[in-house]
């Protein structure tokens, strides 16, 4: 069916009876491949500036690759997240090309290294050694999707003298991610202290009442500093994407 | 003791004390097997429409095979669910006949296929690969109670297009289940474009504050369409047992 | 801008470029009325089979007026939920001919009675007596929407001998509604005695641990009879939608 | 220095400067033995009618050894609870009389069968046969404290004909022990039948929204009937011990 | 219809088809008056040894007195719980002999003092004089029920050695109710003084992480005494009454 | 002491040990002004970029008034959020040129109207008419900073086609705001149809287990589409707050 | 018995059956007074340094008359806390000499001023303006104790500078204490400058998924700064009485 | 840099610009080390009175390694909590001097013991034989931050006289820790009978609704006695700093 739209479309524009940017704002919209377990979304990268990203956790390897196969033909870089060691070989096996992050549970084929499109650097902080998985997802994904990407790592408030020391490169950054676990209090304090925006991120770094990141979540999301909006926890693909976004506003 | 209610009840039947219907409704409500570890209610599908269906969650594999030897002479089809693959090893040893869905941890034994006796087609949907399990545990329990069952997969909101293109489909079944992990937005985006029942079954496909399905199931409860009614969370059995008594509601 | 699209359909079927059928179609999902405040949506009736139902709550009785005034001009019967006593006096001072329903806290304006289109009757359970808000918000929804309904009041599982001298009209009705607060055990019994489909409406009523309802839904929504599916707590308003949903399938 | 004081009060009697009533009175309150790692309580069979009960979970089986080499010398009957099978064979190894029940995770040194000295019996009932665990700690626990104990399988809510079948059981009970997971409706069931006290174990059995017995919990709490009162989830134990102490009141 | 099958018990009796003990166990769970808004159940004192007590909360003042109209016809002794002020004095406006009792918010209508049937003295006692209301609605209600009740107030673990006071009376008493807010402990130490069952009842008294009460509740389900159950937050009636059940025992 | 510093720093600036760019650095971090009740906080706006915001909530009217007064002499523009009527007219009786939102609860002192300085639109968006509150304190907090702002009412995902109909706005703008309560479906739906980033603001319109807003925030948090990031429950102030700043990056 | 038990003691001293210092001890844990509604705890300020403090919430005006009655006879100071302002008049009509203060909800009888007897100065610290009432009731509690006491207002870390303008107060501090709401993070920042004890109140302030403190509460269990305990939320006087405790350390 | 300021700063000193407490105190504040990974602070020691604590949680052995590296060059003692046997077998093999702790989960280098500077003696107390492990570590974090520390094992309130009999134990400790998981009644028990600060450690012993040592947490933050307060739960670590801290007050 979805053929027989695009047919219909095209020969509607071949009459005379559509304008090319009409159907080129339809077919932005219609345009899918239906391969039985998914619908795998063609246009999304037409649409949103960026292809579909596979959600790898519940997902079968074998769904994966069968995915992964529709997309890789049509797109420059393509991103499977939350992948683990074990089916990330079954996947390798397939496509040798791609690249497994293991900290990161990431998986990533890339044709050629996407152009710096971004308006200025995303710097990505966060408070404790641990908290880096999380940080490594957003880099690889603000990385895969045109930017300058900058890390600081473990900067928390514990001893807030090591934060302060990096003042000049906080300034700088266009957009901020802040990644913290524990009581999350590091979004508030790098918000205070800039005029930027600040994507925060929770990870489920801590133990009893961290509640498996919980406590940070909503440590942050009552900020007392207003230039911060909140992810999901451990959400370092989320916050990647969104630091992106907003470093392409206007571009 | 229930031997004896039975002979009794026949004995007034017979002695003209007691009609035949009313032995017949009272039959119905009193008729059931005790071997210890379980009462098997034999009279279920006469009462329900199906018979009794063994969770078989927290049974061992031997109380499944003593049910399931008692039920399995009286009725044509019997399902045992959330059975893991051991178990159901062990189960398919002794009744050979059965057969066994990994994805959706289901087993049954079916001595001829039901007829179909619902009044339209029941729609599955769901939000995303992921979800697959649970569509495959209600279809499997919708189409042994006796339905027309359709699938449509991977059609989540963040490409609502890819629902828009099957809008024939989702106006022309009878009742529709959508499956949905993350935010579960998809059961009101289906609820506001359909006049049929909507069963919406959350899925716990997500991570962090997914709460295993908690959020979506959250989300589907305040659903702004109001033709919508929830199961639990991976509940794909409840959703294929309601969605088929509503297709035989009046039959 | 909707105008627009409409001439546009219009002046197509006019041409002979767009079927009729077509054209129904989509006039039945782009129709509605901006009028500052809300999207008035005429053509819902149209679509779901009844009209927009304005949502009371936060809401100003100047807003909920100005909607009324547009949804009464093209509809027979128009409800309006979740209203108190003081913003529906307002509102009956602007539309004398609305009735208002204290116990509800619904209000409805209506030209004449819905013909009865429903294929059975709803039957409507309480468990209590302080559950009849939720029965009565539920009764007056199925009722505008064209269903013959009937109650039975107080019959919770306490003294469970109440609810089975009513077996008969159980077993008559095509769908159950069954209200209950505090354990919320009651539709686990009466799915267990039916065919029918039973939508559960948790309610409020309780103390301590009901947590105004919470622990009714989460018994409804765990319980194992198979047939019942839940909504949100003191929703009668969308169980009463729901029931009629099921009562009219394949009508 | 338990020594000690356990000296001074004999010598205060020997002394007739401490009636033998008086004595009797303190010596119940004073008795412990500290072995380091936990301090054994050999009075608590004197003052609370049984002797203390080892809590398995989280102590090593040598903590458990050293302790029930303790308790074993002086008591006619000790118990260990949740303690796993592996803990539980290095305990069998060094008291080879000592019995373990794999379901109910609860180990027993018995030296001769207690007397009955309960007044009535103690029916224990559960709503699914994945509930027998929790029912099996019950019945070990009423049984070892000297009560005549009966079971009753498999009598749930959704064919609630397999319990009334056994409502002469039900009414000669002098204490209902009742086990249910998922919603846990059955004491709200019972509790109405009867005028026994109804003790409720909510278990874990379920999935989803039961939270590992959470809303079975809160169902019991909220029970309309009032002969009613509850254990913490899985607690069998607690149930055959609230129970037998019901059972013993007055004698 | 209730009347229908009391006149066919009647007629088969008189037949001599149903031997009267029969008969008598059928009518004892068939009788109740349907009233609309409620079913007054008439043999709840017959079943269960206590009439049935109204819940007065989300009832009107008009459904309360005709509810209490039917039942003050036949019982001697009538509770109305959790009826505030308001009502209470519409309701004493129409039943000038009831009596209300302001701190435990129950009004009750007494034709005579009920006989002391209890075996001991039920010991109520609580942690602090913010818990009073609680306590006395459970002495209210279990001297309804006929048993010899003592009250100790303010023994709080904070100042353990004012309990200790009371040793003897807690060590004579059959049945204990402990109520307490904040962190709840009361009955644990109790618990642990004494052989008799102790009904624990969680009051709200508290602030902050005491969550109305919830904390309490948490802190007695989890108590390391053993011969403990809990009731609802605040259900100082549901203690009292499971109290006077289970100083029935064997009645 | 903060006047020491200054000193300090001036004289150094003087002498040539201090260069001016430096001495600026360190007056942006260091000033503020201590009223006894507050640290008022001058320099915030050339740190951030907007003067102090003042939280009216929890302030008596005085406080806010002493604030306002050190505040108002050096800034432009001041706002006062979550201030309700009784202390704003407290307030404008000292503040005569200051202006109140009733339905924003916000109060604001412009000396005279802000420049555009944000690069594009922000447009907010909500579900219903009962989100307009929380609509208009982003409004006014976004339009106080600067920024060309819009808005679109009642598009929710009941009738979609409501929201189809605004598709080039929707692309067109910036920054997109989308405030939903209930299931707060509607930012993953138009974030899955934009390129810009969307702050999703959950209202605390609904009832039941919208939990006064908490299941639109977790929707939100679990959206599918990925060019999202959440605030606070009706934190209009901070939706607005954050999309400014995502406004002027780069700026 | 209280006397007689007091009477025994003293003989059995005046027959040299009992040694003075064995005596004294009993003493220290024997004496109360029971004055129906309340064990008045005479000894507290013996055993624990400070007489006992009566808790005003849920208890009448006339039960906190009757306690201060007995208190204040043989106390320096009394403290009643959590006392509104009408139920503050009532006692003050019958205290004239009691003071009242307002925003502490606290009322004070106070015959002399305490000598400071602790080793150094506590400075309670507090996020922001709207958290003073904490900090008032903190302040009061901690001076009645015999403490020299300081406080700074509203250095939360959206202003960080605030705070380290205040370095040298934080550590010549023996004790800190820091309230704050909303994400409570200023227990952490404070926590990782100084070397001394700090106590975390966690305050009410805020909305939204501050969940009236318990935001703040976690957020404070989870501090990455590890000289850190803390007390309930809004819990002022806990955290000055825990303050005194920790400034007499060894004292 | 970080080299680059201390120059900088000792220049200044050099060059008389900088008096030399002045260089000291920003000398305690700026100085750590960027590792990558990590940034390590070298003069927490100075600061804070202790040296980095490494929170092994989360961290890879490589990490810790690094870390460890750096710390133990300049200090005396070094401990990295909550590291596995496994993490730790490979941090032994690089560091064999180091001491592991199983039941503690702590690894410890400390090149001398010690020297006791705290005040008086720690006693850490807990309810059962299962929270030993908690108590270890906060025995090993207190002892090696110079304090006397004493212990006493299974104490809890189901045995209350077990407790009193270490009264003067309890009475003359400095500091007290009391660690408790189930209801978490221990403290307040403990509080009630000393004058001395307690810090409450809730433990993660019990199941069911202790849900991991959130009910014991909630008991100790609701505590009838005031001077308590209390770390996240299972934090022996916290416990034992926190303690050591308040020993340490005014020395």
């Amino acid at each position: 069916m979805n053929f027989e739209t695009l047919s219909n479309i095209l020969s509607m524009v071949a009459d005379g009876k559509l304008a090319v940017g009409q159907a080129a704002d339809q077919l932005k919209h219609l345009s899918f491949e239906d391969i039985g377990c998914a619908h795998v979304d063609h246009h999304r990268a037409l649409r949103k500036g960026f292809p579909e990203v596979i959600f790898g956790q519940g997902k079968t390897s074998e769904q994966i690759i069968a995915i992964l196969g529709k997309l890789e033909k049509s797109e420059n870089i393509v991103l499977v997240t939350r992948i683990d060691r074990e089916k990330a070989d079954h996947v390798l096996s397939q496509f040798p090309h791609a690249q497994y992050f293991d900290d990161a549970h990431l998986l990533k084929i890339e044709k050629q290294p996407p152009a710096i499109t971004g308006r200025g650097t995303i710097l990505i902080v966060c408070a404790g050694t641990s908290d880096i998985p999380v940080v490594m997802e957003a880099y690889l994904t603000a990385t895969a999707m045109g930017n300058q990407v900058k890390t600081l790592f473990d900067v928390g408030v514990a001893g807030i003298h090591r934060l302060f020391a990096h003042q000049k490169e906080l300034e700088q950054a266009s957009v901020i991610i802040v990644a913290a676990g524990m009581e999350g209090a590091l979004p508030s304090v790098v918000g205070g202290l800039v005029k930027a925006p600040v994507i925060a991120v929770p990870t489920s770094v801590g133990y009893g009442t961290s509640f498996n990141g919980l406590t940070a979540l909503l440590g942050m999301l009552n900020s007392c500093s207003s230039n911060i909006a909140v992810v999901n926890i451990d959400n370092g693909f989320g916050a990647g994407y969104m630091a992106s976004t907003i470093n392409h506003v206007g571009v």
